[in-house]
């Protein structure tokens, strides 16, 4: 199987699985739920949720036994976009194609359906019984800490405190780290975790992750200024309205590229300790991409 | 140890061990870990690290091991409490005393303490040497539980959807049980697993987390009416402003008195199956404390 084969499949897997881990929860407010729903089901490309699943396999596990890891990372990614889109953080209308949570269900809805994601990830890794309890709370530890105080949103914050002024490469590297490497390397090791990889192998798929991760934000400027609303779902221009450094800022169209492209280059390395299988294969076509990629 | 001198040395053990967990968290923003501390830390009435403690050595295990689930729940409690007090929720601009969160911070970085303090909670619990990998997974899946879309943030939506509205009381009920119960039943739960309590015990436990939580909820209700601003270091007089639905409202204050106390009646008689000790003595002074508080 190819990696747009792969991708399309784990995302229907994911899409799947997450609808039904929903429909457990039929306890709560209705309101709730429907605001839950629209930002957690209904699409997204699910890179988070391939990245666990295809290291899962790479590492000797079927990636079957890492779905429920995959739900609650994307989970905590539709979580972080409702947060993101509120008019107190970026402000944002349009969400893949369609209004934002807060848009649609008003803010406060938009706040607890965020706050609801966040919470129910975890409860959903320790309800994975094709994991042991010991993995699954290095799963918690790991999905905690990535996207916490250290990880996820002290990026938020860095991007929030740098609003109008003009960083280095370095300071925007560490942001960019937080906000989105933390979660794309969190992805690879929740990955590992659910196949009991050894201690090289997570330390390889994190490196990965960050610099898929910084690569694909580095798409992600680039596409800002390239794309249309129509394509990518969402508004565009938007670093420039918000004066933020951004790698097209810093470094020129040309430039970032060039550091787009040395990320993947080294996150391809570091996949040469792995064994060959169709897997790594995969793996090195979803890093061309990152870089590829049109939305 | 009487109860009051048991409450307070509770509530000194787990801000000594919140100011610590906090201090490792180094690597993330500094605006951001200042909102965080301020709010996760200084004070507070620290009943729910309490209540894990006290159900803790209630069913034969040191408090001390379950300092960090106790940490958690206020780590929850917290995030809980800067989200409520956002203008697009209940827009309150003081909290014990002094402003509230986004007052002191603006409401971005208040959202992101607070999604931070939700997720940090998981990373702590699951960093408890002091219990097995199991008890930890156990704990995750009850606070993911009890505060996420099925819990406290599900009575939180019922808290909106009722405004301006005249509930009944099997509704107000409801919304009570999931917006304060919740974590109060949780926060006995995470005694009872610290502990390895047994089955009864742990639905002793749960039922006596739920009433204690309604009781206390009445007292709010009451005390909104009654206290200053000064003695409760909040502002008063929220509900009727906001056309709310409470106790207060429907049953008057005689009508709510007595419903408190046969909550907490009981709630005592949840205790009835576990041996006599200093724990439950305790526990039954706890029980008057929450019909008789000042603030």
């Amino acid at each position: 199987m190819g990696f747009k084969t792969a991708l399309q499949g784990s995302a229907d897997a994911t899409e799947k699985r997450l609808a039904s881990l929903l429909s457990e929860k039929t306890g709560g407010a209705e309101a709730l739920n429907e605001a839950i729903a629209y930002s957690a089901l209904g699409g997204g490309k699910r890179l988070r949720a391939y990245m666990v699943r295809e290291f899962c396999e790479l590492c000797g596990r079927s990636p079957e036994c890492a779905i429920d890891y995959a739900c609650a990372i994307e989970m905590v990614h539709a979580f972080s976009l409702i947060h993101d889109d509120l008019p107190a953080m970026d402000n944002d209308d349009m969400r893949r194609g369609k209004p934002s949570n807060h848009k649609k269900f008003g803010e406060a809805t938009a706040i607890l359906a965020g706050d609801s994601l966040a919470l129910d990830a975890f409860g959903t890794i320790c309800g994975n019984s094709l994991c042991s309890p010991h993995q699954n709370e290095k799963a918690v530890l790991v999905l905690s800490k990535c996207a916490g105080s250290n990880g996820m949103c002290a990026g938020q914050q860095y991007d929030l405190d740098g609003e109008g002024k003009k960083l280095g490469i370095d300071k925007l590297t560490r942001l960019v780290d937080l906000k989105t490497g933390a979660l794309f390397s969190c992805a690879c090791l929740l990955g590992c975790i659910a196949a009991s990889a050894t201690e090289e192998q997570s330390i390889a798929a994190e490196e990965f992750g960050l610099l898929t991760g910084r690569a694909f934000q580095i798409t992600d400027d680039l596409l800002d200024i390239r794309s249309t609303p129509e394509v990518l779902g969402k508004s565009i221009g938007k670093d420039i309205k918000s004066e933020k450094s951004t790698f097209v800022s810093l470094l020129g169209e040309r430039g970032a590229e060039e550091f787009a492209l040395e990320c993947i280059d080294s996150a391809k390395k570091c996949l040469d300790s792995f064994c060959e299988s169709e897997s790594k294969k995969r793996l090195l076509s979803f890093c061309d991409y990152i870089l590829t990629r049109e939305k």
